[in-house]
């Protein structure tokens, strides 16, 4: 395959839209090229209605104690809470540490969590925490030191059940251990609907582990 | 699979980018709703430099003759013809009709083609063609009746070989069958790299009876 990136033969428009959204996650180089001429096609206006929808994400903001980002309104501005947060009745004494919104939303859409949670961020394949991650974990720990006196009852670490999923979760419980009376991960087997036929080796041999 | 589209736990920002992006190619719902939340931790200027490199995209004129978008230096400004067109050197007699840029840009760089092109649009699985694509037919046309004296030497559908292609390059060939001496398809067969053993049976058939 002939990468489309580097190519003379691409108007600079074109090439340039391509170098900004191939580094973006979820588009390659082809991907992005496609869409930069199938944009161009649609005009002036669906240009701007595109343009403005990315500048909009200006006006998020970050929740003071979850992190995730909110345009809850009347609680917009920095050292405010989120809706989530500042809702009375959800209990303080259970987080759910997830690594990105999305997948809070999906925790959140089966009403079936009362607590509160922690986007910490992408975690790193090596198993370290960046800055702005420590900071984050900082902030869950003073926050159970200040107003749960010491300890967290229960952490949920809603991290993927990947290899790299394990990783992060080992590393987080020993980061947190003091800080939880309990540290517990998302079960594991066969999804809701699925076949065992269709499970594979390592989705049935937790099953079978947990079996209840 | 939950769909993120018409949650209330979107931030309006997000819930926007997601409708406006999910439209686009090559982008579900869910895929827009995380590149939303991405882009929005890049920061103020990392999300101006996104929307600079959309609003860009306006600079692009397109061809008059092969209606490509381009931004051949000196040579902007509808009516006139890009740097392909204009090029002295390549045969008027010999035309590629392909869907799109991205297809005409693969075709280029193999630089053994001498000819022009025409980019008649994204083609109609029913076989139809829009009004864009009948004025770029016509244009074709009438490019052959006063530059080439009725008739275009060939005429090569450089359309997808797939069932949908094929059944386009039909439409195509009975719309063009008195303006060219000669309409040709790509070579189909085993691509060169490729090993027989995972070629397909329909690529297998077709290399069979294409052999040289």
């Amino acid at each position: 395959m002939i990468n489309t990136i580097n190519l003379p033969m691409l108007p600079k428009p074109i090439k340039n839209f391509t170098d900004v959204f191939a580094k973006l996650p979820s588009l390659g180089p082809r991907q992005a090229t496609r869409l930069a001429f199938y944009i161009a096609k649609l005009g002036k206006e669906k240009i701007k209605e595109i343009a403005t929808a990315i500048t909009q994400l200006n006006d998020l903001s970050t929740c003071a104690r979850c992190f995730r980002a909110h345009s809850d309104e009347g609680l917009a501005g920095q050292g405010k809470l989120c809706s989530i947060c500042s809702d009375p009745t959800r209990s303080k004494h259970l987080v759910a540490i997830v690594e990105k919104e999305t997948d809070l939303i999906s925790l959140e859409n089966t009403k079936k969590f009362n607590g509160w949670y922690l986007v910490v961020g992408e975690l790193s394949k090596l198993g370290e925490f960046n800055p702005e991650q420590k900071l984050r974990l900082n902030s869950l720990k003073s926050f159970a030191k200040k107003e749960l006196g010491g300890k967290i009852k229960e952490i949920i670490l809603a991290i993927n059940p990947t290899t790299y999923g394990d990783l992060s979760a080992a590393t987080l419980k020993k980061e947190l251990a003091e800080y939880a009376e309990k540290i517990t991960r998302l079960g594991r087997g066969i999804p809701t609907g699925g076949e065992i036929e269709f499970a594979d080796e390592d989705t049935l041999s937790n099953a079978l582990e947990r079996r209840f």
